[in-house]
């Protein structure tokens, strides 16, 4: 399937059709937020908790959206030109608008999950720590670092990926300065130790994962506790199973971690279908 | 004067015109590098300099620039439109381009100084300090955090500079975790303590200021010398003047710090002067 493109107020356009001034502030300054949903049996999956947190990353942006309603129409746009049976990546993404302007450029993409996405989901991970060099709790007290906030400005989430390909590994692990492992560039953390599945506490700054939230809030359908807690390297290498969520790639095991194996997870099938991820 | 605006390989175009599409990586991820340049007798002021810290920045981000003369060419066109007395502010922005895309997308734009921008000059600033949250030390091990590059991920300060605003201030400092002050979101830090002007190392991870690097390539004309050094912010409250230099602000007072009335800076016009900036 071809890319699909809808802006608010103008409805589906050619995707090569530029839509984006030289001044809007998302093109020229990152300034701006953004969503990605997995498109399945034609609908986003989750879309109610990816509005909520749109919502929560323009309010640390004082950032004023389009209503949900309008967001929604738009998602319904793109949806309607997608068929049932292909995976589908929908981004909705709200710049400030131009400089000086009237408001915020709010548009969406929908296209489909790469092979190599779902490959992965099969293979597992090799992956990389990469220092943050941001101590765990520096966000908490410092809203200006807009931890938690899903914005434009990701340059360096970016550099950190291409670290990782050009180390020959698959992705990286942000560590904090204080030794603690947060979260990869576009995934969440979870991990099995002694039958509850963790992620990492949102106090930290990092991004809160729909797919990991929505996954811990129903590991007791696997007869599993849910947690979180700080957790260093060291714990991590002796966890029954580590994992990265995401919600286009779903769940994908961690295979190695700075050149070290990880426990092979054997649960990563069971959790990829509760998740309703294809293999 | 209105906003001009040009495309590498399109020529001006209307400023109102749309040139990004909606997968453009310098448009959804902030991915992609900017400079801003000071446009005075109808040419920018340290051009080359601008295209020596874009070719960092791009450096860094392992992007390909277009060339030099390609570059020089745009701003040319955009200088072409642009009346010899007035000054103007000349952005050039190079994205990554579209997604599986085949190269960067490249343009300019050339505005008014704004008045607000001039009177700040006399004005001088009110600041507050914020903590980035790393220490002064993070980035020159760390490249991964894409310290010293001029990228288009600014939604963190953008959010400084709205926080300012908020309390009343006109801008904000960034100090580092361990209590050295860093930078300004859009500015460098420049101080004048027993003859000597100073600036913070580039080894911090700070932007490389082009006023800056000029200005204290230069004070040997007052008779001064020119340094580098840490600061804590009670040794700033101590110095004889200090000032934030910015390629379209020029030189500016700082007459606050933290609700602390500096030294009234007897050199501001002289500094400014030797800048070639108008009061």
């Amino acid at each position: 399937m071809e890319r699909v493109v809808a802006v608010l107020g103008r409805g589906v356009i050619p995707a090569t059709t530029p839509i984006l001034r030289a001044d809007d502030l998302g093109a020229v300054r990152g300034d701006g937020v953004f969503e990605t949903a997995h498109v399945r049996s034609g609908r986003p999956w989750l879309f109610d908790e990816h509005l909520d947190r749109m919502a929560r990353s323009a309010a640390r942006l004082d950032l004023d959206l389009p209503s949900r309603a309008e967001l929604a129409g738009l998602a319904d746009l793109l949806c309607a030109q997608w068929p049932a049976d292909t995976e589908g990546a929908l981004k909705l993404i709200c710049t400030r608008g131009p400089e000086h302007g009237s408001g915020v450029t709010c548009f969406g993409t929908l296209t489909e999950v790469p092979d190599s996405t779902r490959a992965v989901r099969r293979t597992g991970l090799r992956l990389g720590t990469l220092n943050l060099g941001l101590a765990a709790d520096a966000r908490s007290a410092a809203p200006w670092l807009l931890g938690g906030a899903k914005t434009l400005s990701y340059a360096m989430n970016m550099a950190c990926q291409r670290w990782a390909a050009a180390a020959g590994l698959d992705d990286v692990l942000w560590v904090s300065a204080d030794g603690y492992l947060l979260e990869a560039p576009t995934s969440t953390l979870v991990w099995l130790e002694h039958g509850t599945l963790y992620t990492v506490p949102q106090a930290t700054g990092i991004l809160s994962g729909t797919t990991a939230r929505w996954l811990l809030d129903h590991v007791d359908a696997l007869g599993w506790h849910a947690g979180e807690r700080m957790v260093r390297q060291d714990e991590l290498e002796r966890a029954t199973g580590v994992w990265l969520t995401s919600s286009v790639r779903g769940i994908v095991a961690v295979r190695e971690l700075d050149g070290v194996k990880l426990a092979d997870p054997a649960h990563t099938d069971t959790l990829r279908d509760l998740l309703g991820f294809p293999a």
